[in-house]
């Protein structure tokens, strides 16, 4: 397809397209004679890749720029989803307390769960931990394990979804599905507690 | 309590504390003789339900009073949660797909779950269906299911730690637990992802 093309299918202005491919963001399309150029799906598909991390997780280009060197550099899509997961999260201000790294790792064994070196998971659940018990309230170990058995379900259908063949699509789509599928999950939560609630007390409506 | 204390275990300065007293955030202590005012553990959690509110959700402060207000006058606690969830999520800027509404229509259907009137969370849901349709993902019903059900029995653990006999408190407590516990959801499930997706490669580590 032609730079129109592309502009339409990406929903992105042809400016914006060229400001990406100028930045190193978007891979250059095939030259077709001297004066155009040829794209294809691979460029559809990392422009939404683009727009959700832009639009929708309101990154930094920087932080984009990152991300986008991890799927690109990652051996597997694995690999990818950890370096992007990596990228994403940004490094807690603050130390975790001992306790609350102590309940993470408690969770871990009991799922039989492992982390890849250089990731962040553990300090930031921690300090979540400890954000919450900040303020007045705790996250017990039924809680935290009723998150993990139900957070293992959702992963277990989310990644099922995913074609491991191609594996920059399959990085790209797990990376989507990262930060998309938050905003679809928080509000199903909350659908879900107004209905606990309701229930909880007998209420009908 | 004094005022020194009720800013140590808040964690907050007089400054700031006087500041919500005459904005109207934080209620009136009790007035003991001319000078002294005494506070007690409502005062506490009142102010940890605010730093919740700014400092980790990062709520303006017209939000934040709106939040109180709602939590003030509502007649049960589950209505408490609700009006705090309709104040916490902003309107969707353009109209949800009906392709979509539909589609969050059915996901309540089979679960049986309803909605209060006057809330926002089937078009919030709708929206975010079509940003992820909009970037060439799709939610399938599959999917869709698969977040209820987890997010069903997440609730209702969630639900079961609140005390109903203290309406004002059991309140708080679940505003506090929506915004607090979605950073630990989160990392929950990334870590599940990571962990889901060297599984599916029957990957060691």
């Amino acid at each position: 397809m032609w730079m129109a093309e592309l502009a339409a299918r990406s929903g992105l202005s042809v400016a914006t397209i060229k400001y990406y491919l100028r930045e190193g963001l978007l891979h250059s399309g095939e030259a077709v004679g001297q004066t155009r150029t040829r794209y294809d799906d691979s460029h559809v598909r990392r422009l939404r890749l683009i727009r959700a991390l832009t639009d929708v997780a309101n990154l930094r280009l920087d932080t984009v720029r990152s991300v986008i060197e991890g799927i690109e550099q990652a051996k597997s899509w694995p690999e990818a989803v950890g370096s992007a997961h990596r990228r994403l999260v940004p490094e807690p201000l603050t130390a975790p307390s001992d306790a609350s790294l102590a309940r993470v790792d408690g969770l871990l064994d009991r799922r039989g769960w492992t982390l890849r070196e250089g990731g962040r998971h553990r300090e930031t659940l921690a300090h979540a931990l400890d954000t919450v018990a900040e303020l007045g309230d705790e996250v017990d170990d039924e809680l935290l394990d009723t998150y993990g058995d139900a957070m293992a379900r959702v992963a277990t259908v989310e990644t099922a979804r995913l074609d491991p063949s191609d594996r920059e699509r399959a990085a790209e789509l797990a990376v989507m599905g990262t930060l998309l599928l938050e905003p679809v999950l928080l509000t199903v939560r909350r659908i879900a507690q107004e209905n606990a609630a309701r229930a909880a007390r007998g209420e009908s409506i």
